[in-house]
């Protein structure tokens, strides 16, 4: 139904926790008369250190919980749950548009490369699925060299996103990558979605020739695309208001009001925030 | 029944991952000749960001499953779950000894202290609940000063126990403790069972004058007198093998297998560990 019923609905964005905001951000600048949905499963974060079948029990109760509540499309807005999940999502909701942030990654990643060999940091589930490499290497030849940063997670969830220790912790995880000069990456992405806030860490570690390569706008581009092509973006007859953001979270709301807006770098307005309960959803195998 | 059978039953110890094998250790140390049935609700953890009731709730899926396989007491090896859940699960439980690690962390502390300052480092959810400000204060008069460390959890997991990276987030967190020189804490409690292995860090950031409490070996005294009381030692006449271990996680066997062992201060058998799935478990309220 491409009705405009449905095209007055919402985009669902989905994410463990606070990290996708960093994907909002880029979706609403893109998309800015678009109303979002966005759902933090933050009584089960991270989802980065769990594995791939856990990962996508969890993506598909938080998206069902979307679709209960009406959205015209879906961006997994999670490196992990996209490397998990997207499969299964596309299954068991084949009607609704639903797309990840890995694939979007790699197409920015393979274009701005010039060496073909390309560092990926990510959480330990996204590394350990391949998900990057597989992307990477479907598109081109390339050398992909990736790495599980799991404390960069929790230094972005503590606020902690520059000065010295996230400085120490940024050359720990990425100066091996850089270690053979002779074929150093020469574009690096950041394959989770918590780690754009640590952006300024992160270059200063991997030095200023390296191309940083972050997918949220990337995946907005897509998103786009994929609206227009399926005739759903929101029409300019409904109104030129501002879209809205409505805000669904699995626990601590507190919490969630204070370190999202340092990745949806705006304010998140409590009135716009509910809390739900994922386990209490059934979902059919 | 506390019968010869009840007595050979094993002990349950539950933690949210890895940081209760600190407890276990000092349990098996003070206990040789008990079995221990060890569950890590990895799928779910970290508990120390999540709200006191997402935690109860937690808490009571995984006593639940440990009671079902059969064991004699359960040690709440887990400080937030302490915290959080102690009230609901002996009601719950009511013919069950069940102890956590908050209670025996503050009676450490305060025979420790003599100046009557006892600062607390434990998880945002520990911190924000004041289980250890009222539990001190319900001992003696004091002050108490509690900071929330939640990177500790991180670098623990991550196994990034020393060196220049955990020293300068140590002293990140504890140094404010003793800005005020006139009147410092003397007695450091490490209220969450994840810190232990970081005692070095600490340590340093603390100053060689300050007493650090870790409730592991109070825990593990307070359960033998639990169990002394209630008749529920293993018995001389059961023979003399040592007692034996088994780990069942929700999650990540692999994960646990490897950080395990660093907390635990010991090897982890693949073939003890079995992988279980809580949220399939109903509990009634």
């Amino acid at each position: 139904m491409t009705d405009r019923a449905t095209r007055a609905l919402p985009i669902g964005v989905f994410d463990s926790g606070v990290g996708g905001l960093t994907v909002l951000a880029a979706l609403r600048a893109r998309l800015p008369e678009e109303d979002f949905l966005y759902l933090g499963d933050t009584a089960r974060l991270p989802y980065g250190t769990k594995t791939a079948g856990t990962v996508e029990r969890y993506a598909l109760q938080a998206v069902e919980a979307l679709v209960a509540r009406g959205v015209k499309a879906v961006v997994v807005a999670c490196n992990t749950a996209s490397a998990a999940a997207l499969p299964a999502l596309r299954q068991r909701f084949d009607d609704l548009p639903v797309i990840g942030v890995i694939e979007p990654g790699a197409v920015a990643a393979v274009q701005a490369s010039r060496s073909g060999h390309i560092a990926v940091l990510a959480t330990e589930s996204t590394v350990r699925g391949g998900a990057y490499q597989r992307a990477i290497t479907g598109l081109r030849q390339a050398r992909v060299s990736a790495v599980a940063a799991s404390l960069f997670v929790a230094l972005a969830e503590e606020g902690w996103v520059r000065g010295p220790i996230v400085e120490a912790v940024a050359r720990r995880y990425i100066e091996p990558l850089f270690g053979d000069t002779a074929y150093a990456p020469d574009t690096l992405v950041l394959g989770c979605t918590h780690f754009p806030p640590l952006l300024g860490a992160i270059r200063l570690a991997a030095g200023a020739d390296v191309v940083i390569v972050d997918s949220a706008e990337t995946t907005a581009r897509a998103l786009q695309e994929l609206l227009t092509g399926k005739h759903l973006l929101h029409e300019a007859s409904m109104g030129t208001r501002p879209g809205q953001l409505r805000f669904l979270v699995t626990d601590g709301e507190e919490r969630f009001l204070h370190t999202g807006p340092l990745f949806l770098n705006a304010p998140i307005d409590n009135s716009r925030l509910e809390r739900i309960d994922l386990n209490a959803r059934s979902v059919s195998a």
